[in-house]
């Protein structure tokens, strides 16, 4: 399947430990950060060392294996106990995105239901988060070829817009909204990719352009303000966007930013998908409105590289997510097919945990 | 009038030539730029040294005096002909921006109406220069009047939200949508005024906050991106811009960002109103296809202070400004009072020229 020479990894297990891209210094630095502790994983987790919703959850079942190494102790219950403290270590980094949450208690749920010793049960952890690493991989290979099964069939090559970082960088690799792009590109049924800057943190222009120009598929770097004009000219066929998590009935948290997207692709006809993994859906919360939106330090907004970009004096309002409503999301491209937001249930039983 | 002891004029005639206040340096640093010759005016438009469609448009006039200035004839023919030379040259900065074409052509038709010696056209072209100026800045401060009578009467205190800057700094002084805002504050009636930063060349995060600070108006950052999110809490109770031109139907181009602003406001019925003066009105297009859109260079997006922000190898779009259609204005505000859209043609024997 790898049909991608330069594809890019974030998260993997390297040896005895794991790497993990700096993705804080890209695209003008490529940098690898070696994680030997849990400690160190959720710092990076909440600094954005690795970031992105998918790739969060592969990053957090290393961060407990890491944790379950560093116990010392052949008791089970012991070791159980300090194993909950770890998983709730790591899930205080970032309280949006739902992979987080999901593959600790799919790591911890593991440790709970195997059978045997202390240094078993470590082991069946480590394989455990390489496992969920690489089914991620797989799930985003699915994603990008359902996804091509609903693009509009016209024009024959698209040009499709998307917002912040759903790619490798944001996954184990290939990515949900831009592995929808990469299979598109892969059958030549992509034009253009439109990528929005994404401020505060400039995702979109730092990391999605720099994942594009590494596999040679065209993209046009826009701000995000520019969407709704590119639009009007009939620049853009469809939208595809990653999420941090989704409700039961469809509604969709995402990058800042994506809700108003939403709104001026609905005002201009272009249809709206929103791509992700299966781990991303939340059906224990029946609609946006429980999904709890992470405010950042505002130092993103008033400060780019070195230079600050408003008087002092001035407050600032920086959350981080915005919920987009089902009714403005044409489809949702999981691993299983895509579907309106209104099916997302029927897969709920083919959620793993 | 002045009630705002540090308010902030722009544009100004002192002694014998043109000061401006250097927009490209603030918030960090305020410097004044001196201007003797009517091609350094026009690379002060250019550069956006000075920039906002009033502003622009008082600029322009003293530039053609400064022009009219350096012609040595005693010939009226020669002399009206070497003064369509600098109109020409003045015009080409910007494209967009109605009030630059308006100015220059009554300075043009002032100069062919003047009866006398070329000194004494000369002396005419000053006064009509400064005249403009006087006339916006009352321009203004009837805007902000006529803002008051149409906002929203509750609640008491008003969140407003603005774009871009349409500010002192946009105009003689006072401000056109800062004008609005800054009567509220006068009258009591605002609790907090919410400032897109308004991507690529952040005049929000510069200009509007800054002038804000200079006045202890309440002022609240935030991306382009999250004024949806900050819609659907409610925080918002109406959204006043500016526009650099605004064609017979009402149809309003504006800093790009406005478009897209309109229709998430549309989508939450927050009221969306148009703040300009009538010389932005060009009543000679029915509607907002016939006007120009300036596409700037791509730097604008790519670099901001010395931090360039995606890598080589990506494409880039920029159109400086978008057309808000209409149908999404609540009302135009000018100096004559605020009508809906539709009924903008009822001022058209007012404008001047």
């Amino acid at each position: 399947m790898n049909i991608f020479p330069n594809q890019v990894y974030p998260v993997y297990w390297y040896q005895d430990h794991v790497r993990l891209i700096d993705q804080t210094h890209l695209p003008n630095e490529f940098a690898v950060v070696e994680i030997n502790r849990s400690d160190d994983m959720a710092l990076a987790i909440k600094t954005m060392i690795v970031r992105g919703a998918p790739a969060i959850g592969v990053a957090a079942a290393y961060g407990m294996y890491l944790g379950a190494r560093e116990i010392h102790t052949d008791n089970r219950d012991q070791f159980l106990a300090q194993l909950e403290q770890v998983a709730e270590n790591l899930k205080a980094t970032r309280p949006t995105a739902v992979n987080l949450f999901w593959a600790i208690d799919r790591m911890m749920k593991t440790a709970r239901q195997t059978v045997g010793p202390v240094d078993y049960l470590k082991e069946v952890l480590k394989e455990t988060a390489q496992q969920i690493n690489a089914e991620d991989l797989e799930t985003c290979y699915a994603i990008g070829d359902q996804g091509l099964k609903v693009l509009p069939e016209k024009p024959t090559k698209l040009r499709l817009l998307t917002h912040c970082n759903a790619g490798a960088l944001a996954t184990a690799g290939y990515g949900t909204a831009l592995g929808v792009v990469r299979s598109a590109f892969r059958e030549g049924r992509l034009e253009r990719l439109y990528i929005d800057e994404t401020r505060p943190r400039l995702q979109g222009a730092k990391l999605t352009s720099w994942e594009c120009v590494q596999e040679g598929i065209p993209v046009t770097l826009i701000t995000d303000s520019m969407a709704a004009h590119c639009m009007k000219l009939g620049m853009v066929d469809a939208v595809v966007v990653g999420a941090d998590r989704i409700a039961a009935n469809g509604d969709a948290a995402n990058k800042i930013g994506t809700y108003s997207l939403a709104i001026v692709a609905q005002a201009h006809n272009v249809p709206f998908f929103v791509a992700a993994p299966l781990s991303t859906v939340d059906f224990t919360i029946a609609d946006g409105t429980q999904i709890p939106i992470e405010e950042r330090d505002p130092v993103e907004i008033y400060k780019i590289g070195e230079t600050r970009i408003c008087p002092f004096g001035v407050e600032f309002y920086n959350p981080s997510f915005d919920v987009t409503p089902a009714d403005l999301i044409t489809g949702i491209i999981t691993e299983f097919g895509a579907v309106k937001p209104s099916e997302l249930v029927q897969f709920q039983e083919r959620r793993v945990v």
